[in-house]
């Protein structure tokens, strides 16, 4: 794969060949010809069995062509198409769409087809797309090298898709919304360029104002959030991720061939990539409609206007279910409105200016409310009335958003009587919705971006660890054949700094008797074996040993585990302070791995909060300290650490340290599969890890 | 307000006078009788200060009217607006509909006025509808009885609104949808109709197929839930409720001077009654549409048939968000969509028919999936292709649909091309979405109904309690002037056949000690003064009391209470046996009284379950064994009741019947305003209730 591939190539070159055009009615390479015969630049045909196709002298390669080509299109048979993409590379051409099916979506023998089309493009240093892809369009040149039905209208939206068809149901239906598109591509199967190299460019890209996405899976979750969260800084970023659900993730692997992550792994990863996720179609556009045509959102507080009570109380509770708020006007706000407005209108927000509101009485509220500093954005809401002509009212509201800077969208409710001014509306950038939910939903989008776009990325910060003693621990247990590791790791912990019991894992009973000597009071003693999970269960563990009791103790330990399992091996017995576990709250701090973003740190309290409620949250590894804070807040149970009912607040400081510290641990070692520190027992004092599982993978280390 | 209005006179009159019917140009009494014009009936102008209106004759007063009318609409000004209604009354009209304003939303003034109109249709028996009315309308008869600026199309949807101006915006933009209506109604400020005698009406009425409403609160909860239980059982009501949030809800009081009831009471009181919710307004439409057109939906089996992978993950996914599921086909239609597809094509579901699926190729697809009996309903996808006429496959998917008598719903997707096929699949009661999602939220709302209808309503059971007894100890508590009651109440629940711990409420030692020596063990001795809220906090509870320590623990108790408040008043002093708390799950049984719907009863579990995580359940009292139920099945902590960890699973019998039995002792007392027994214990032998408070109003023993 490119690190660095220039999208660009694909999306503005000057002269395009298409490798199988022909003009044999129904099929792809006639409709990609035919598609292409507004582009600005030169189209040629390439097929060695024509001399010419509709009327253009055809070559037989890519390399006859005269002048040379910048892109090529393949819609050749399978058989021969990676041939046909090595005599592009051949003759220096280095950006290559190839339409042609029949690749990994189709069983191990198209997977060996790509994984030979990967090593000509990586050989030849080629942007790619595809293959299976329904192609590229970009409307600065009226580049359309798709074998889809429609054409885009022109506009600043870049859209990519892993499903080539949804493309052709969009484009059909944005033609007729009036919405257009700067690039569109359809990734499909993804060999060499995947969404992040989209993402990239069209970071950079002046004229493409959001970028849209569609996808079933991402081809590589690190790049993909450290890419994300670069470009959503500056460019938002809408995407709906379908197979969410099992079957939804089911139907998708059998699409697209996608392996899935889990959806905790993508919620994660777009959250920490700034990414604006739409659950359906209506949100992907409705958000990106926002997204591009609004003004910035600088305060979250809307004012609401409307000539009808009923939707100003839907707009109300939508706010209210957003992350936005209703603003509270100034005294200065209440005034004028009052003065405006007849007596039986509501000046509070939302203003209702009552069913004999005319243009002028909408023109005055709405220009009060958006100068009021409380209010950060507006939604003007109508019922038809006999007095209130749609069309001016919406010049009216594009004019007071031009005036005031601050985003306004529309609910001018109504049938065809809405055409026209949802025609004007659009030209200013303002989206219009019969239902004031969807208002409400475009500027919560804005809010959303706000938050991404002022947080500053900070890196994961490093802790002064002992890595290579970590290493040595791993290593020694790998070498003894372990695959599960216990409590005789909970040194790897101590060497990431994260607080552990004082505690030695002895192997005889003399040296518990002098491991217990160094502790004040009684201990407790566990036997330690890779071979036995469960140690409880068993009565391998003794708590409150005196230390008078302690040799007899490591005795009885080592005979109960010989008893319950033979063949166990026995490391000894791990002799270590008591601690009072009811001096603070059990947490748990976790670790998977994930097929598509590696790392996945979770965080929740312990008990029946992570195993019956099921309250955790997630996020990608390596962990921020603001990542950490978050997963501390998204917990419904966090209360129970900050003080809730009579408790003593955990230091939560160091709560997000150890989330950090494991990340670190995790991220660092590959061959660390899974970990649970259970529990973590978080007090006002700090945190203690007080066991601890791990599954490795020696291969890895 | 008449318990059994029959509105089908509002909606069927023969004869309809107008009074302040005027030609006066803006006016509404212009626009009232303009919009009449086309009425099958006859319409007669009233007003004294002209001779005729539009050419018709016009009559001073409704008496005047030569052969009488059976409707009266009232559109004078508020100051002769009462006045004119008693004139229709004794003019022996029992129908009437009130548009003017400036009534209760006005101010006590308007208020008052109101009083004064009920108090005249009371009078005078009358079927009212308004004030503050947009007027009703029924397609029939064209009748047209709104001064809104649209008519409605025909159709089978009848549809309530306590927004006027909501309506107008509906009407405009249905019929620009093709969607029609049977009957339309403004509840205005409901002074005598209100929304259950319309719902009652309408199930009767065989024009009906589906009730739509828009409420911001409804007028009686307890007929609302009553009369909505038993109506849902036949005709779906969909409904949105709009003052959802705390920010709603202002605008609505604002707006209609609407007394919100909780938002849990109206979400537990639509759950009773068999409304389905809608969120929003195209929820309520994509619902409505479903539930009229669609045929009956016999299993919750999805099929889906697809051209395009991407748009079918896309639906998967929302099938595995709602309450269908996916369903798994039979060998047999395996076998035959296999022979029937191409190699490439995906014949398990969704089935993907892929790109160049031909008219043909669809119909074979859905006629194999729709004959499949593990298949419920359907769903057909297109994205556009050469291929595919939309109109063609419209019209195969509502032969189909026929033919096999199973839901289908369409996602052909598009922008102009889709409208024909819309219109074709409109016919056939069939929606056409772009989005996926909506597709299947259309059929989701069809099991939402099913479930509804499937389940059958059980009368709240009545156990044979000490109703007498309970009177008794609240007339008591009410006579020395109590209004906050403690463990003092506990046989209030004892006489209500909850199971309370053996205990004794003594005033003196010598008392404490026999009644400790009728206890087997130690005893709890707890304070027991209506005034001292939180006992355990001034250390007025002693718990594990030797029986030989009973006398002094006594006179201690009562110090450390006078100590703390020296003019609370003691009531004694008792003496309980001890409960192990550990042997069971500690949950919380409450109840408060909402203002719309009365006694609401709270189900959870004790501590943090409550407290932090709010995992409550709450039903409308009475509440039927079913519901009772469902209170324990809602809560996410429900798992710990049922064994979750190790536990002992509890008695959840036990459990429900004390809800019901909670529930009773509620409806049979108004008096008890508000009651928490907390915790009541739940074992695996039962429960018992180990604490009390409640708050009573003596003015309703």
């Amino acid at each position: 794969m490119k690190s660095d591939p220039d999208a660009g190539g694909l999306f503005a070159p000057e002269r395009v060949a298409v490798v199988g055009a022909t003009e044999r009615e129904g099929s792809i390479g006639a409709a990609i010809f035919q598609n292409l015969v507004d582009f600005a630049g030169d189209v040629v045909p390439v097929n060695p069995s024509r001399d010419s196709v509709f009327g253009q002298e055809c070559y037989p390669d890519v390399a006859s062509v005269p002048d040379g080509v910048d892109l090529v299109v393949i819609v050749v048979p399978p058989s021969i198409a990676v041939e046909a993409v090595q005599g592009a590379g051949e003759a220096g051409v280095r950006n290559v769409v190839v339409i042609t099916a029949g690749f990994s979506e189709t069983g191990p023998e198209g997977a060996q087809r790509e994984q030979e089309l990967r090593s000509v493009a990586e050989e030849y240093d080629l942007t790619l797309v595809g293959p299976n892809s329904l192609g590229v369009l970009s409307t600065p040149l009226n580049l359309n090298a798709t074998f889809g039905p429609s054409n885009a209208l022109p506009g600043s939206l870049s859209f990519m898709s892993q499903s080539g068809a949804f493309i052709t149901a969009v484009l059909d239906w944005a033609n007729d919304q009036g919405i257009g598109f700067k690039d569109v591509v359809s990734l499909g199967n993804k060999a060499v360029l995947n969404e992040s190299d989209f993402l990239r460019y069209w970071q950079d890209d002046p004229e493409t104002n959001v970028v849209l996405g569609y996808l079933e899976g991402v081809a590589d979750g690190r790049t993909f959030i450290d890419t994300a969260r670069d470009v959503t800084q500056e460019t938002p970023a809408v995407v709906v991720k379908s197979g969410r659900t099992d079957a939804g993730a089911e139907a998708a692997s059998s699409h697209t061939g996608t392996i899935a992550g889990s959806e905790a792994a993508y919620e994660a990863a777009f959250e920490q990539a700034g990414v604006v996720r739409a659950e359906n179609v209506q949100e992907l556009f409705d958000y990106a409609r926002a997204l591009d045509g609004l003004p910035t959102l600088d305060s979250e507080q809307v004012g609401i206007i409307t000539n009808a009570g009923g939707p100003g109380v839907m707009a109300t509770d939508a706010v209210g279910e957003s992350q936005l708020t209703m603003a509270s006007f100034t005294d200065a706000t209440l005034s004028s409105l009052e003065e405006a407005m007849p007596e039986e209108a509501n000046i509070y927000n939302p203003v209702d200016a009552i069913g004999d509101a005319d243009i002028e009485r909408f023109e005055t509220a709405l220009d009060t409310v958006l100068g009021d500093d409380n209010v950060g954005c507006a939604i003007v809401i109508s019922a038809p009335t006999a007095i209130v002509d749609f069309g001016e009212l919406a010049t009216v509201v594009a004019d007071r958003q031009a005036a005031h800077g601050k985003p306004v969208v529309a609910c001018l409710m109504g049938g065809e009587r809405t055409e026209r001014a949802a025609e004007l509306l659009g030209e200013a950038g303002i989206p219009n919705y019969f239902d004031p939910a969807r208002a409400v939903g475009s500027l919560d989008a804005l809010a959303v971006q706000q938050d991404v776009e002022a947080r500053s990325y900070e890196e994961p910060e490093t802790f002064d660890v002992d890595q290579e003693r970590a290493r040595e621990i791993l290593t020694e247990a790998a070498d003894r054949g372990a695959r599960r590791l216990g409590v005789e790791a909970m040194d790897i912990l101590d060497a990431y700094g994260l607080p552990i019991p004082d505690a030695e894992l002895v192997e005889d009973p003399a040296d518990a008797v002098k491991a217990a000597s160094n502790i004040d009071g009684d201990v407790v003693m566990k036997i330690v074996s890779p071979d036995i999970v469960h140690k409880s269960d068993i009565g391998g563990v003794a708590v409150g040993v005196p230390q008078d009791d302690v040799a007899d103790t490591y005795e009885t330990l080592v005979t109960r585990a010989r008893n319950y399992q033979p063949d166990a091996t026995i490391l000894g017995v791990q002799v270590q302070e008591m601690v009072d576990t009811e001096a603070g709250t059990e947490t748990i701090l976790g670790m998977n791995r994930d097929p598509q973003f590696g790392p996945l740190v979770l965080f929740g309290l312990g008990g029946v909060f992570v195993e019956v409620l099921e309250d955790t949250s997630v996020r990608v590894a390596p962990v921020s300290g603001r990542e950490a804070g978050e997963m501390v807040d998204e917990l419904d149970s966090a209360p129970l650490l900050r003080g809730a009912r009579g408790r003593t607040p955990a230091d939560e400081a160091a709560v997000e340290e150890a989330i950090q510290r494991l990340s670190q641990l995790v991220t660092d070692f590959d061959a660390i599969l899974e970990l649970d520190v259970n529990p973590l027992l978080a007090t006002a004092d700090g945190v203690q890890a007080l066991d601890v599982r791990l599954t490795i993978d020696p291969e890895e280390l």
